[in-house]
């Protein structure tokens, strides 16, 4: 069926059940940023196959909203489709529900299904929908109905298992006291919690429902006394469910979490982080008269953004293996190239994933590998196919985005290398790209500072020439959890706190031309005490070379000079001893000292 | 009578009241900065002369509350009174509605006088309270009841007058339709105004009514029709109203705002900004039924700010007569010093103010001047006494932070100079303090970016040796009116829009030893557009050397050097064929370039 050809049929249902407009948005029960196959919905209907997006059809237009980072993929996506782009990150573009406020006529209605849908979502788009007196009817889901007569996968509960406290550091029993206690001082004694990624760190556990996500699909109930893990029964092996309830965790089914909400007689003011929740569930706490819905933000976000020793040791380690499955990688790429092997986007990103499999302790990818050459890595989060992604030439630049899950930590790194000659503009974009990465990682801060104040700081080398990049400078990192996880960040006003794990990737992209993105990550340490407060600095975990060939010596200053060849120095002290002999020459050429000299 | 004697006299009516605190804010009727000496309560009570800062008796306790900026004055000015010091701007410091609510027994009653809260005040402050059954009486002032015992300055109703729309390039009636085309836009036909700048800009009059603000005391009410200046009317000439009259602007009594607004029959949709209007304003809306309260902010905050190209020619003209003085100043100070002539702080105040008085269009000062010689310059807001002020020598750094108003211009500009030999610990804290000026004021930013997203691009430079200046880097400026004007500045979220004027001032304050500060003044023009946004940036008036004589130059990068130089160039340039002799042999010798060579 043609994206054409699936919206017709949904607005045929629209006609039949009164609906004007359908919302399907990115989103899975439990407010994920990456779904389950089975939650790909979005993706299903509109053919856009990015991380995030809204579509809206309605009887006479059909769009998708989607941020910068996906502007020009979403374009080509939606070619050969009636659906408009909505450029969400550009100034005076309307909301979703923002527009339809606007373009309904009085008295419409709109169909969406309440569960995709977080508590505070729905109840704004109400506000914003009220002075036209739109309804918003939630038990509609077209899109669904015919992705289920169309192929729509099952969801899919897989074994899970215990991440070790040698990994994490602290126990699920340990989590949870820690849990009590923020939540008591939040005049809160439960929680209901939705977010995957706080219930796998919650409890220690993990799956593989998620590609490249290690999340267990479940929801989770945290009492007074005792806490309850919601999901499929079968997944659990019979020890895993035994080290649970020694931890003081019961076990009950996955859809259960909605009676058991509704009926539960035990009293509790329940913490409910309406921006997490889908409506579904606040709605089921709200009507038990047993439980009292406290509003607040979930404490595990915080909990579990702020890594521990242990943690932050094994994430070093982390970035050690990834630092030599990447040499491996490129060592193996430039004596392709130097060959005249054929090899595609798609072949490196295929390599790439063996070499990070051989690392020990190496559970997978942290997300699809961006492997892009010259003008496709003008796209932001460009994913080669198996068919048809581009050759490789020795000329321009390959950009690879990668990461991998590892017992002890998940990686993401960026790389843009010159496979030849490349131009000037390339030259000054890719240095202009390593002063802002240097700006960052080595900023002073003083302890309150958030990563939106500090973003300046990179970003001011592209802004000074009338460049941009449409994203945050940098987002958080989970631990063997999701690769994006919040709220720290560097387009967050989140105060940067010690432990807080963060990438630093600016870039360039010019659209058909080239892309560049240099992307290391680091955590928050301490650092001076003064009179004038607490100081704070950066401290890298990424162990990879930062290609000398793309540089213009003449725009970086001296200081630069020098972080660059220290940092090559311990690139090399590092991941040399731990690498094949292919890879550590390739290290030795790589790393080698520059000067303007 | 001593600061301890007026809080017993203040308990002792409490006492008789069964009030259980009160608290007495720096505020006036119009939620202003500044305010005039009638309304200077809170100084009078507690003898903190400082501009910000709230006091707080209880029957056990008394304590001000001041921001960073006031810390060191207010230690000194407390000591010998029994009350605390809460150091508002430190992490984990209550509010003082906070610690009401976390000290006062339940049920207590706090009384304060709700014209010197706005609504939205007031409102959190009930909501603060009401967990523990604590009432708010918002009839009690008996901090003013005591003071009108005690010799209280009647409120000063001073002759107004308009100004010229070849200074402000608007009129009142262009101002009041542009007004009414905002009001229009968020649902409104009608404002309320009480912030005094807002209504001095928007009918353009001036008076003296609150010394260095040259604001009109008085209340404005705009409807769909016609508009009302609430003032005393004996202050406004016959000419002035009946320039007003012409511009579609009614007469009324200072005190009649709140009985128009409860007895006014027109219907209207009333924009009243909560954060802004004194409760009683908001409660006399609310009460007559003709009226609708929409809340909102002013619109006057940014049409205000953003000043149009008749203002910006005439604050660079108003600039470069405050040069003028500034170099007549120094020349002055600097040949007294070398004679040897006995001078004080105090005395290169009053010397300073003649020499801008005697600048074409000068109507005094824009605020008391700073004059602040070696520590006494840690002090951030420190203004010399006639009595006692610090004679100077020839040695240690003079800071002297001052401005003046001018019918083209209110301008605001610190300068650090050397009287002799300084430290290596005040050279380096200068080359630092300039490091940061220069890197934001040769910031180039796309559209949307806000002052307190740029901060950090100043204050890098001192986190990274762990120091800090406790406040935004820079605020807002008015024209000819408050030098302190929002919502723009370097600590503030709201965008920077085309025209807003802001000052660039960090600083180094070092308690007891010394205090470094260098503030430009700058405005926001449109830089380059390109594909990636409209790029904006900033244009300096400020037109005063800077002291070469302080700089450690091996901290100074090449461009640095070469952006002093250029400025310097263009001081000497623009200033010297204005001013006297002595005043041009000065700055020929402190504008001559400087190389590390």
């Amino acid at each position: 069926m043609t994206v054409n050809e699936k919206i017709s049929r949904i607005r045929a249902r629209m006609a039949e059940g009164g609906i004007d407009a359908v919302i399907i948005p990115s989103a899975d029960p439990h407010m994920s940023e990456y779904v389950s196959d089975h939650w790909k919905t979005r993706a299903y209907v509109s053919g856009f196959s990015g991380s995030a997006g809204t579509f809206v059809i309605t009887r006479e237009m059909s769009g998708l909203w989607t941020d910068g980072r996906y502007y020009v993929q979403a374009g080509h996506e939606l070619e050969g489709s009636e659906a408009v782009l909505f450029r969400a990150s550009d100034a005076g573009c309307p909301t979703p529900s923002g527009y339809l406020a606007e373009n309904l006529p009085e008295g419409s209605t709109v169909g969406l299904n309440g569960r995709l849908f977080s508590a505070a979502e729905l109840k704004k788009m109400r506000g914003g929908f009220s002075k036209k007196g739109i309804r918003v009817d939630i038990a509609v889901d077209y899109a669904n109905e015919l992705w289920e007569t169309d192929g729509r996968p099952a969801d899919v509960f897989t074994e899970a298992w215990q991440l070790d406290t040698c990994y994490t550091g602290q126990s699920a029993a340990e989590k949870l006291s820690a849990l009590r206690e923020k939540l008591s001082a939040l005049s809160a004694d439960a929680i209901v919690v939705s977010k995957l990624d706080n219930i796998a760190w919650l409890f220690n556990i993990r799956a593989n429902d998620v590609e490249n996500n290690p999340v267990v699909i479940a929801y989770a109930y945290a009492g007074p006394e005792e806490a309850v893990l919601f999901t499929d029964q079968g997944r659990i092996p019979a020890a895993l469910a035994a080290a649970l309830a020694e931890e003081g965790v019961a076990l009950r089914g996955y859809e259960e979490i909605y009676d058991f909400l509704a009926r539960t007689e035990e009293k509790a003011r329940v913490l409910c982080d309406e921006k997490e929740l889908n409506s579904a569930l606040l709605t089921a706490v709200e009507e038990n008269a047993a439980l009292t819905a406290v509003p607040g933000e979930d404490p595990i976000f915080m909990l579990k953004a702020c890594k521990n020793e242990v943690e932050n040791r094994n994430t070093a380690n982390a970035y050690r293996k990834d630092g030599c499955a990447l040499a491996e990688f490129y060592g193996w790429l430039f004596e392709e190239l130097e060959k005249g092997t054929p090899l595609t986007e798609y072949a490196c990103s295929e390599k790439l994933g063996e070499f990070r499999r051989a690392q020990p302790l190496n559970r997978g990818d942290s997300f699809g590998a961006i492997v892009a050459y010259r003008a496709n890595a003008a796209m932001m989060h460009y994913a080669p196919k198996a068919e048809g992604s581009a050759p490789l030439a020795k000329e321009g630049m390959l950009l690879i985005d990668s990461g991998g899950q590892y017992l002890d930590g998940t990686t993401d790194t960026t790389r843009t290398f010159a496979l030849g000659p490349i131009n000037e503009t390339e030259r000054h974009d890719f240095t202009i790209t390593l002063k802002g990465s240097i700006a960052l990682m080595e900023a002073v801060f003083k302890y309150g500072a958030s990563g939106s104040q500090l973003d300046v700081l990179s970003r001011q080398y592209f802004w000074r020439e009338g460049l941009d990049y449409r994203c945050g400078t940098g987002h958080g990192v989970g631990f063997m959890l999701n690769v994006h996880e919040g709220p720290q960040g560097f387009g967050s006003p989140v105060k940067l706190e010690e432990g807080m794990v963060v990438t630093v990737e600016p870039g360039v992209y010019r659209e058909g031309e080239h892309g560049i993105r240099t992307e290391n990550v680091v955590r928050v340490v301490k650092g001076e005490m003064t009179e004038y407060g607490q100081m704070m600095r950066f401290e890298n975990f990424t162990l990879v070379p930062i290609d000398v060939n793309c540089l213009d010596l003449s725009l970086l200053s001296d200081s630069e000079i020098m972080w660059l060849n220290r940092y090559h120095e311990r690139v090399r002290a590092e991941i040399s001893p731990l690498v094949s002999e292919r890879a550590r020459k390739w290290l030795e050429k790589y790393t080698a000292p520059v000067s303007r000299g």
